[in-house]
């Protein structure tokens, strides 16, 4: 059981984000990565469609025999996590609860600083992860303190995919996405997307730019692979037995090609061989 | 027969400038519009996952009853329309030969007016479209005369999508992808993807701008509604027999929500009620 890998799946390439950060918190552990590259974005899709492709995806990973179910994808976390949650037989972590739970931290960490209230949390996201209400719901679990504020940011996948991470057009449809969250009260922006990370310096710096100072930024992808390592040390999630040479395999639906591409950008490493497999629905 | 509908398909939203031209070109034809919003973008997938995709899409069409077939869509187009046809018993009209047709024409004039050689087709469009090389190769069939640069420009859907149709990013945007058509000799710009035709303004200005003269811009969309309108002329597509009340009939493959809310801005007219449908894969 513990020589078996964690799963991680995404909608695409978004959740090599996460993949890396987990990499970088647990070196030694075997990571199996699927993504649906053959129906990416989930972002835009209803929630019964988003259940449907989670489920698929899940099935795929469990058949092949993982320690635990980490959904690398904010709008199958917002969705998804409480149904794979109840079906599967293993510890499933999504992004948006450890997300939340650093947002909420860093919230109270302004208070404190401030001496003031908790600033408002404001969530980038897709059309699907906000409409879902997911962060906000999860931050009230936590402390009925905090109040969420949602922005849609459709354009920053393309823009990431596109490598397109710096000068005008990222900064001005960051700029887009981030003034009414500013102007609602934000006070602590998340990153509630998994591409997200790949334009961090052009949000804080068009954060420093729009209210003169620095604003805490935080990363769901980092803020889930910290919640796998913390679950590992405390057993919930076997640790793996022979700590030498963790293997990374990589998976996707559609022709691999345009993946094995940019999969270097995301994952911060070479990337190993990336193998095309079917999706059966479920 | 005559009296069924045009049968139409996108793999979304895009399609419908296609249908809105449609509609102005012939105005007493009925319409059936497929989009297959729960897979949408087509643009990004391999040429077998697309075949994949627009054989379910027909089949949803075929099955209803349409008396032809027109693929509003340039990736399918690109690589699809000669399988369809091969196994449709119809007319079936892709978008790629009626826009590498108009913008021959194009070229042509701009030859005749400056009495030098045709300037080079500049082609934007999808990953899959340009990738597949269809509009040099239709291109090639109608003279040899003429020359196909292409460029992809994968931040254009998302920005139509969202409604940013004007101001500094859109600009920018069409800039980026326009320079290096105009750098490679382009005279003659090809809107190579169904949703470019509510930038054209934006085109048509960044083209000033880069060349300080007006740049002649053919629509894929329009080219292709002329072409349909010319077949029911020529009788290889019959004309309906009742001329009046052509209905508008919309599916989408997920929930109808989104596409109903942007839907109005693509057709030009009011939205009918859009009905989702299953879509079985063959």
């Amino acid at each position: 059981m513990s020589s078996l890998p964690l799963g991680v799946f995404d909608s695409g390439l978004g959740g090599l984000t996460v993949v890396h950060a987990l990499r970088e918190a647990l070196p030694h552990e075997p990571i199996i990565y699927l993504g649906d590259t053959a129906r990416v974005p989930y972002g835009t899709r209803s929630a019964s469609t988003v259940i449907r492709y989670a489920r698929a995806c899940a099935g795929v990973l469990t058949e092949r025999g993982i320690k635990a179910l980490v959904i690398a994808c904010n709008t199958v976390s917002a969705v998804a996590v409480d149904m794979l949650r109840a079906e599967l037989d293993m510890p499933v972590i999504g992004v948006v609860h450890p997300g939340a739970h650093a947002a909420v931290s860093a919230a109270q960490a302004e208070a404190d600083r401030t001496g003031g209230p908790p600033p408002k949390i404001g969530v980038l996201g897709t059309a699907g992860t906000i409409r879902s209400g997911a962060y906000s719901r999860h931050v009230q679990q936590l402390s009925t303190r905090f109040e969420v504020v949602g922005q849609t940011a459709p354009l920053l996948v393309p823009l990431v995919e596109e490598g397109w991470l710096t000068g005008e057009v990222p900064r001005l449809a960051v700029r887009r996405y981030l003034e009414p969250l500013l102007e609602a009260g934000a006070g602590v922006i998340v990153l509630g997307c998994t591409h997200y990370p790949l334009l961090r310096p052009v949000v804080e710096e068009v954060l420093v730019e729009l209210t003169g100072h620095a604003v805490p930024v935080v990363d769901s992808a980092l803020a889930t692979a910290h919640t796998v390592r913390d679950m590992i040390a405390q057993g919930t999630i076997p640790v793996v037995k022979a700590a030498r040479g963790a293997p990374l395999e990589l998976l996707v639906t559609d022709l691999p090609g345009g993946f094995q591409a940019v999969a270097d950008l995301f994952l911060g490493e070479h990337t190993p061989e990336v193998k095309q497999i079917d999706l059966v629905m479920s």
